[in-house]
């Protein structure tokens, strides 16, 4: 049976205010100074890739598969042997693929600045609108809202559940309305819900009749091969191959990168597209470089070799992040059980438990976690504008710190939640 | 004294035609197949940055000195000792640089991408306004003129002599011409020219006066550090700190770059500006990515150490640079030895010869080598819209062809530029 708060008796909660105040006072005088706002991989994680520090050396052979030195300019697209290892990763073959440089984030911002200034494939350039808008499945990623933010383009919120986002609402606003031209899906191990996008939403998703012939899904694939098990894995459907037999190929941008697989700033990024697609943004590319770094690509190359190599290597990483995920599960199940002060996802994939508080006390709730010395992302930071309507989630990182620190800083956001909480029920 | 060709008597003319129509029918048989388009190292010169490949390997330390491991994300600036090392090469404090990925020119690009969208500096996004123009010191890079083009920023050419561009004009027009918004300099060693820009030049661009605030000089010092010769080096005054100390200091963005001190294509860029510019570039940068690659910058400051470093590199590459150089200059002072067909600068560093042919036929002789092999940069290149009003100029990439080629290549090419000079003598 669950605890419902505001039905419980005012002397209970006020007994128990009394009594969390106490404990929070206690940890106060710890002087605890814990980060869990970054999802970043722990020291441990980047010692996996060390080895990539020597498959290169001065005695190396430079030479990538079609002749060409890498260590001098060239190769735009990307050397063969990288296309495919990232085509790998993305499902599709290395026609599809483009390597760019360090930063997939700077991939999807090129593209808004391509579609900005010189419009999609010979449509109007967004800035010469006067309105662009843009669906962001909620809770989100905050460094996608800042993008369209840092453009002028307005967000409409789209609620998601546990197959991905509300796509009846996606349909109707995107045959609807010209001036949407583009949605943001991190469709596996979402940031920060942990779902996965069903079969179903994906083939509605390439089955879209966009008003706006320049409207296109920017798929961040960023957690691909990103599992916490061996046993229960999420599958997504490949969307690029399905869209094209869909007879709607041209509708999405597919991004990836290696940054949570290798060193997080030192990887790989890469867009996978239609043919025109990629015609179209290799013009952008053309004119912005000489082209990205082929000595990092051949790198990852000869560390990796293969999807094998790529998986054995999440399956160290996911050593290490499962224990890590398992202990905050716990904690919370301990902590709340039988309550309804909070729900949250159990993730199979992914860097991010999301965390609901039930009683909307989010903001309150991050702040006093902040005066006891345990930082959190900001409350709202995965809603567009920071305005999380409900002020109800937060998000929590648990691959960076060490389990003992999860385990104080899970059991300091847990009093501070129900602390939070009664006071909204009392009201004060 | 000098042979004027076009004084000549035609019976003359008419028989060294057939006499060099008969070398570039032999020319034709040799089935030649040489390159000389490209402004890029050479494979020795690739070689000398081999132990760069080893300083960092599964042992070493990532963390730079800030405290902040290289293998995870975060230090958006850059880290502090590749700040100081480009800020060396820059010869600015390390403060005054912020350090980027692989391509200066990418840099480049997105300041106008930033001024297109967001405007400099508070002022009215060029996207927003009727017309954008840039001055363009010719010849000049084409790859600056190409970013111009994919803006529609419209190229005003500017001559430039042995001191730099013609200061009068770029003053009168930027003082008359709000919609002028930025100039193009590689004022040292520059390219294809060879001039380095004197100091009086340097003292007029930072005392200009444009009529736009959003006027920047784009200055592009991609050969700062890439002399030919021991005892005979160009000085270029440093603009930045100059701008300051004349009450200017926002008028100018400084790029530089290691790609042609390393490897091409897996170096450094940065730039260097004042601090509100480097305010309102880090407002872009901070929604464009999570930083750039730290473990490659952390490479370039454990090989090379410090400017010490930087230049017995670039000495062991004018080693082997300048031989190539001084054949190209022999063969075409013997070849052309008191004649009025062609003139040529005999540059200190950087990576070109500009040769102009006087008689105004750069076009047919680039066309007429391509025909006998000798692949030369597209005449017309140099100069905005690809469009060289009096179709002199050639520009000659020495660095990467071995020694033996480049002294077929121009002689070669010698003999083509006196047949297609004839040719246009005799109005045949």
């Amino acid at each position: 049976m669950t605890l419902t708060y505001k039905n419980l008796p005012t002397e209970f909660l006020e007994k128990e205010l009394d009594s969390l105040n106490e404990k929070l006072n206690e940890y106060k005088k710890l002087n605890l100074r814990l980060n869990m706002k970054r999802g970043v991989p722990s020291k441990e994680q980047l010692d996996l890739s060390m080895g990539m520090m020597d498959v290169l050396n001065s005695e190396s052979d430079f030479i990538c598969e079609d002749g060409i030195d890498c260590r001098t300019y060239g190769e735009l697209e990307g050397i063969p042997e990288c296309r495919r290892l990232l085509g790998q990763i993305i499902e599709l073959p290395p026609e599809n693929i483009l390597i760019f440089g360090n930063s997939s984030l700077n991939v999807m911002f090129d593209c808004v600045a391509h579609a900005y200034v010189h419009g999609v494939m010979g449509n109007t350039p967004w800035s010469k609108l006067d309105k662009v808008k843009w669906l962001c499945p909620v809770p989100g990623y905050d460094r996608h809202f800042a993008i369209c933010e840092f453009f002028g383009i307005e967000m409409i919120n789209i609620p998601m559940d546990e197959n991905g986002p509300d796509m009846d609402m996606v349909e109707d606003l995107v045959s609807k309305d010209e001036s949407i031209k583009g949605i943001w899906c991190v469709p596996k191990y979402s940031n920060p819900s942990g779902i996965t996008y069903s079969e179903e939403v994906v083939r509605r998703f390439i089955a879209l009749k966009p008003k706006a012939k320049d409207f296109r899904i920017y798929w961040d694939n960023a957690y691909s091969v990103h599992h916490l098990y061996e046993d229960k894995q999420d599958y997504l459907i490949e969307i690029i191959s399905e869209a094209k037999k869909a007879n709607n190929p041209d509708i999405v941008y597919k991004f990836t990168s290696t940054n949570k697989i290798s060193f997080p700033g030192s990887g790989i990024a890469a867009l996978a597209a239609s043919p025109n697609n990629l015609e179209d943004i290799k013009r952008y590319m053309a004119v912005q470089t000489i082209g990205y770094d082929k000595v990092n690509q051949l790198r990852h190359v000869r560390f990796f070799h293969d999807l094998n190599g790529i998986k054995s290597m999440m399956k160290k990483h996911a050593d290490i992040l499962r224990p890590k995920f398992e202990k905050v599960e716990q904690i919370l199940d301990k902590n709340f059980l039988n309550s309804d002060l909070i729900s949250f996802n159990r993730p199979r994939g992914g860097y991010f438990i999301s965390l609901n508080c039930e009683y909307g006390v989010a903001k309150e709730v991050v702040a006093h976690c902040n005066e006891l010395g345990i930082a959190f992302t900001p409350a709202g930071s995965s809603y567009p504008y920071h305005n999380d309507p409900e002020n109800k989630n937060i998000r929590i990182a648990p691959s960076y710190p060490k389990i003992e620190d999860l385990e104080i800083a899970i059991n300091v956001l847990s009093d501070v939640i129900k602390y939070e909480s009664i006071k909204r029920v009392l009201g004060i």
